[in-house]
């Protein structure tokens, strides 16, 4: 089994209190292919273990297996050096019925892990290394007042309390588009969206977003050469990492007078 | 555009202050497919409004596009009654990159709505009735038990505060098996799969959740014939309804002495 929690240095910022390194705990997350009669049926952001069991929860809610019986084979691809591959073999051989949900991330051979979804981002020619050699500057005070900024521009949530936000702000704190949607990252699509619409220069903006940050959302924020992402809640460790890499200053627990800047502090300028 | 909010009808429970009947508000959730190219790129459950931006969004965070001149046309399927199928045509007309992140779910046509997703899981082979026919009663005072002992069971989740966490419970409160995973979607298919490889029959148990209910969620559910599904925070629209079609017993805000039955309120039992 791989490793569920790991160990990451941040900076965690108390604007009554002081600074302070430290070493934050965050839960793994890392892809787990599942391939079923040797074809791709997903790929899926996971905290390691359980991953058979996973791996059988998924197929049957796709409707591809009925009992334990239906599956003959779960095992670890044995040409992969971590535990990320996951293949199975059905009883009836079939494959993955036509009908069934899937989602495909192309990669390079068996070796998929943490690093390789990272590279994938590095690799793309559409991928702007200025985000990363970006030299904004942000006070640790306008951070803080972000996710009251946020919650302002939130109806949807007034109303039901089940949406998340995502928000783009400017340096002198104004909201310059905020987003609402069932899904995290649907909510931060529409922010980058908006800002490739508008022709939005995004360089010296900083993303903001309710919810915790996971790979993914740190995947878009880079895309979209925004040099600061905000979350009001805890950062996977690939988030960390992959904003370590692609150049962005990661803030996480941004709550009250606090914050917890896990990659990139010298983007945030302390009082 | 589509509806940001739905209404439903719902009993709210308060164990110290009575039943009533009320108008739950929720958060729409609705499927939207996205073609690129005559290609489908992906389908996103999503809440309706700024389609466009989050597709836009989605493409730049997966290398397609990198400015708008990128995407020649954006537009509504002509041919669908509803919103929730998206056509772009890109400049280069190149397509989606094989390297390109997509998820695919087949449906029939460009009807997609929460109804054909719903059509979906009723019409699939290995879809059991039983769980809507169920005749399990379940007292609300367990159901109000069920957070305390999901949060017992969260181990990563002390050390990180990152990680949702599914459980499956007996009548008598039992903790048949309790999940942690960055995914709320990945934390239920651990426990349905640990139920399938276990040969645990789940007609006289309670799935529970740290988390919002998507549809996704009260899929896997039904499809693992667990007849009553508990959530901490609130439902989305598709969830209530697919709740209802499916037979499954969804109750929302199960918080302190209070909790909120969205679907099927006859299997929880009174005081």
């Amino acid at each position: 089994m791989g490793r569920i929690t790991s160990r990451h240095k941040v900076v965690r910022i108390d604007l009554d209190h002081g600074v302070s390194t430290r070493v934050e705990v965050a839960a793994v997350e890392e892809p787990l292919e599942i391939r079923v009669d040797d074809e791709v049926l997903t790929v899926t952001m996971r905290t390691a273990g359980h991953d058979i069991e996973l791996a059988h929860g998924l197929l049957q809610a796709e409707g591809i297996v009925r009992s334990r019986d239906d599956v003959l084979i779960a095992r670890y691809c044995a040409d992969t050096e971590n535990m990320n591959v996951l293949q199975l073999q059905l009883r009836n051989g079939g494959g993955v019925p036509a009908t069934a949900q899937r989602s495909l991330i192309s990669h390079g051979g068996c070796g998929l892990c943490g690093k390789t979804s990272i590279d994938a981002i590095t690799d793309s020619p559409a991928y702007d290394e200025a985000v990363a050699t970006s030299t904004l500057r942000v006070p640790a005070e306008r951070i803080a007042e972000l996710p009251d900024l946020l919650r302002k521009g939130q109806v949807v949530f007034d109303k039901t309390g089940g949406v998340h936000a995502a928000g783009l702000f400017g340096l002198e704190g104004e909201a310059l588009v905020i987003r609402e949607d069932i899904g995290r990252h649907n909510a931060v699509d529409k922010v980058t969206g908006w800002a490739l619409l508008e022709d939005q220069p995004t360089r010296d903006t900083v993303a903001m977003v309710s919810s915790r940050a996971s790979f993914e959302i740190v995947q878009k924020v880079a895309m979209a050469s925004i040099p600061v992402l905000a979350c009001v809640s805890a950062p996977s460790s690939l988030a960390i990492e992959a904003a370590d890499r692609l150049g962005v200053t990661l803030i996480a627990y941004t709550r009250g007078r606090r914050m917890t800047v896990c990659s990139h502090p010298d983007r945030v300028l302390l009082p």
